[in-house]
C-alpha cells in the first residue's frame, strides 16, 4: 500500500507490478487491473508504463494476463451493446495491408444474410490504407455516426462502416501512443490487447480476424503473425466473443487497385459479381467465417454476389450515410504507365514497395492530421504469375498532377521483377485458426 | 536523422537505440553517447529512457558499452582533477551496509601515508547509514566544501570526507531517480555506471571498492555482488582509474555500533589502536589495497593505528572542517537493554533487521529531506559466535526518548537467534577482484 500526496491510499505499487513482470512472473489479476486503471488516472507515470511495456515485450504474458489486461482497457471507456437488435452481429478486423479493400464488399455481403455488421474502422497511416479514407471518395459519404445512428442503421440496413468514437478503450489510445515512441509496439500481448479491446468494447457477438504476413503486413514473419492470430483468437474466446482468424498472404498487393477511389471501384466490381480473383476469394472466405460464427455455416455466399443482394445492401449502406452510390468517383488527372521491358513472367510485385509508392502519391498520409488525395493511387495491369510481353503495361500511377510521380517511381524501381520461369503460386489463405 | 520542432536535426532516433538493445544487440558508441546527452537535454523523454533501462536490465550491456555510457554520464557534468597536488590520490567506495563506518578511520589512516583521499560521500536513505550523517554527530563539523576548500584540505591534511556537489554526473542523478520508480534499479550495468561515473568524475587516481553481499547489503546474492564488483573493476580500469574490489560479508552488522554518534565513537577507538576486530580487519584490508594502488604495497598499516599517526590525521581532518574532535558526542537519553533468554551461542544477528531497527529509532531517514537523530541507534554487546548466559545483555537500543522503541523492537524480534552449537564463522573478506 502506498499513500498519495492527497492522502488517498493506492492498493498496489507500480514498481512491484513492473518487477513482477521484469522477473518473468505473472502479474496478479487485481494488480494488473489496478496498473491500467491507475495509468488512466495519471497515477502511474508514462515512464513506469514504458518500463512495464518493455518487460512485457521481453518476458511475455500468459493467456489469462492478456485477457485481464484487455478487460481493464475496455473498462477504461464505454462498452457498446447491440443485444436489442434482435439479430446476430459479426465483425471483421484486418491487421492491415496494401490494396486491402475487403471490408467494403464484405460488410454488405454479410448483412445480406441478416447478420448485423458493426464495422468500426480507422484511417490509414503509413503504407497501409484506411477503410474510411477509401469510402470518403464517395461524394456525400460521412464516416462519423452517433451511437443512435449506428444502431438505427444496423437495424434498418444491417451494415455500418463508420469511425470509432474516442470513448472506446481510451487507455489503449494512450498506451499505443506511448508504445510508438518507446520501441514497444512489437509486443504481441500488447498488440493483441490493443486490437481486441476496441473490438470487444464495440459489442460484436462474433469476430473474424484477417491476420496478414509478408512484406506489406505489419507482421512480416509468418510465425509471428500466427502467434498474434492465436493470441487474439484465444483472447476473443476468453472474453465471450466467438473468434476465428485467417492467416493471409500480404507479400503481393490485394487486387489490382491501390489507393482510395480506385479501391472503391474495384469493390463495386466484386459486389457486381466480378472483380479480381484474389479479392473475391478473400471476401468470400471471410464472409463464410463470419456467417458460420453467426449460425449460418452453409450460407451460399457467392450467390449473393451474383444475384445482386450484396450490391443492394451496399447501396443502402452508402445512402444511409449520405453517400451517392451512383456518383462518379474521382479519377486522376495525370497518369504514367510503366511497361514491361522484356517478355517473361511477372515474378514479384512487392506489397510494401507498392504501398509506399501509393502513399507517396498522396493516397496515404504522413501525419494523422494530413488529408489524402482520393484520386491518387496505382492500378495494376498484371500480377505475379502473369505472362507479359515487352512493352505491355504493368501498372499505371496517377494523381491530380505529376509532382509526386518521381518519388513514387523511385520506390517502385526495385519493387517488381520479370523472370523467365513461371513463379510458384502460394495460397492466399495460408491457415485458419479457431478457438481451442 | 529526425528533425525537432525548432528545426534542429538530431543524428539518432531514440526508438532505434531502444530497439537495438531490446533485440539483444550492441548500441554503437556514438548512438549511446547521443542517448545520454539527449536525455540530459530533455530531447529523449523519461518514458524512452525507462524503456531503454528495462531493455538494459533484461539484455545486459557489454564491457565497452558500459564504459561509453559511464563516460557519457561523466561528460554531462564537471570533472575534478587533483593532478596539481603533487601526491597520489586514492578513494574507497562501499555499496552500503549496516554499521559500516569504515570510511571514518580509513580516510585518515591512508592519508597518514602521504596519499590524498578525496572521499565524496552521501547521506543515508533506508536501512543503510550515511557517512555524512555519522560525521555530523561531531559538534561544528560541516559536510559542504567548495572545490577550492577541498583541494586545500587534501594538500594540507591529506584526507577530506565531504558532500558530493551536484555538478558531478548530473545525468546519473536524473537517471537514478527514474530507475527508482521504474523497477530498473537492479540492472548491473546501470548500477556500475551510476557509482563509477561519480567516482571517475571526482578525479581519483585509484579506487578500492567494498562490494557487500548478504542480508544487509544492496546486493544480497553473492554471485550478483561478484558480477557487480567485476563490472566496476573493469569499468574503472578501462576508464584509467586503477581499481580493485573486495567482496565482503554483510549478513551481520559491522562492529558493535549501529547509528551515528556511536559509530563515530567506535571509529575513534579503531584510530586509537583498539575497536572491534571486524572493523579493524576491514579498515586494514581496504587501507592496504588503497596504498598498494598508490604505490605503497608494503606500508605497515597497523603500525599507523598503534602509533597515533592515523589519529593525528583524523583530528586534523575533523578540525579542518570546523569540527571539535574532543567535544563530547551526543548520547541517548533513553535506553532499553535486550538480554539473552537462555544460555547458548549467538548464532545470528541479521544485518538487515538491525539496520531497519536503527532506522526506525531515528538513526536513518525515510525521506531525503528528513533530519536524523544523531544519538539514536543500537549498541551490540555480543556478536554471532559469542557464548552468552541467560540474562546477559545482547544489545541496547537508544534514542532521545522511548517513543520509537516499540517499532524497533518489533523488527528486532526475529533478527537474532541463540542456539546450542557454535556457528561456523565465515570470512569477512570473501574475495578480492583485480583488473584482468
Amino acid at each position: 500500500m502506498s499513500a498519495t500526496e492527497n492522502g488517498a491510499v493506492e492498493p498496489f505499487d507500480a514498481v512491484d507490478v513492473i518487477r513482477a513482470k521484469r522477473d518473468g512472473g505473472r502479474v496478479p489479476e487485481d494488480a494488473l487491473r489496478w496498473m491500467i486503471d491507475a495509468y488512466t488516472r495519471d497515477y502511474v507515470a508514462d515512464a513506469q508504463m514504458a518500463a512495464f511495456a518493455m518487460a512485457v515485450l521481453l518476458n511475455g504474458m500468459d493467456r489469462d494476463e492478456i485477457r485481464v489486461m484487455t478487460d481493464a482497457m475496455i473498462a477504461s471507456g464505454e462498452r457498446m451493446s447491440f443485444a436489442g437488435l434482435g439479430k446476430p452481429t459479426a465483425d471483421k478486423h484486418s491487421t492491415g495491408g496494401v490494396g486491402d479493400k475487403i471490408t467494403l464488399p464484405l460488410a454488405p455481403l454479410v448483412a445480406a444474410f441478416g447478420v448485423a455488421v458493426p464495422q468500426l474502422s480507422g484511417r490509414g497511416l503509413g503504407h497501409t490504407g484506411g477503410t474510411l479514407d477509401k469510402l470518403e471518395s464517395i461524394p456525400g459519404w460521412r464516416a462519423a455516426l452517433s451511437n443512435d445512428e449506428m444502431t438505427a442503421q444496423l437495424r434498418d440496413v444491417g451494415a455500418v462502416i463508420c469511425a470509432a468514437g474516442s470513448g472506446l478503450a481510451p487507455a489503449d489510445k494512450r498506451l499505443y501512443a506511448l508504445r510508438d515512441v518507446t520501441g514497444t509496439v512489437e509486443a504481441i500481448p500488447l498488440i493483441a490487447s490493443s486490437i481486441m479491446s476496441k473490438k470487444i468494447a464495440e459489442g460484436t457477438d462474433a469476430l473474424v480476424l484477417d491476420v496478414k504476413f509478408g512484406s506489406g503486413a505489419f507482421m512480416k514473419d509468418f510465425d509471428r503473425a500466427r502467434e498474434l492470430a492465436r493470441t487474439m483468437v484465444e483472447l476473443g474466446t476468453d472474453s465471450g466473443v466467438r473468434t476465428t482468424a485467417l492467416l493471409t498472404d500480404m507479400d503481393t498487393p490485394l487486387g489490382l487497385a491501390i489507393g482510395n477511389a480506385n479501391e472503391v471501384r474495384e469493390s463495386v466490381e466484386v459486389l457486381a459479381g466480378g472483380g479480381p480473383a484474389d479479392v473475391v476469394e478473400l471476401t468470400v472466405a471471410l464472409a463464410r467465417e463470419m456467417l458460420a460464427l453467426a449460425g449460418q455455416p452453409d450460407a451460399d455466399v457467392e450467390a449473393a454476389l451474383r444475384d445482386g443482394r450484396a450490391m443492394d445492401a451496399w447501396r443502402r449502406m452508402i445512402e444511409a450515410q449520405g453517400g451517392d452510390p451512383d456518383a462518379p468517383l474521382p479519377v486522376p488527372a495525370e497518369t504514367h504507365v510503366v511497361t514491361a521491358p522484356r517478355d517473361g513472367y511477372v515474378t514479384r510485385m512487392d506489397a510494401y514497395g507498392f504501398g509506399v509508392a501509393a502513399w507517396r502519391l498522396g493516397a496515404g498520409r504522413a501525419r494523422a492530421e494530413d488529408p489524402v488525395l482520393h484520386e491518387a493511387g496505382i492500378d495494376l495491369h498484371a500480377k505475379p504469375g502473369d505472362r507479359v510481353a515487352a512493352g505491355q503495361p504493368l501498372f499505371t500511377i496517377g494523381g491530380p498532377d505529376d509532382s509526386r510521380f518521381a518519388r513514387a517511381l523511385e520506390v517502385l524501381e526495385g519493387a517488381w521483377e520479370i523472370g523467365d520461369a513461371e513463379p510458384d503460386r502460394s495460397p492466399l489463405v495460408r491457415e485458419r485458426i479457431t478457438a481451442s
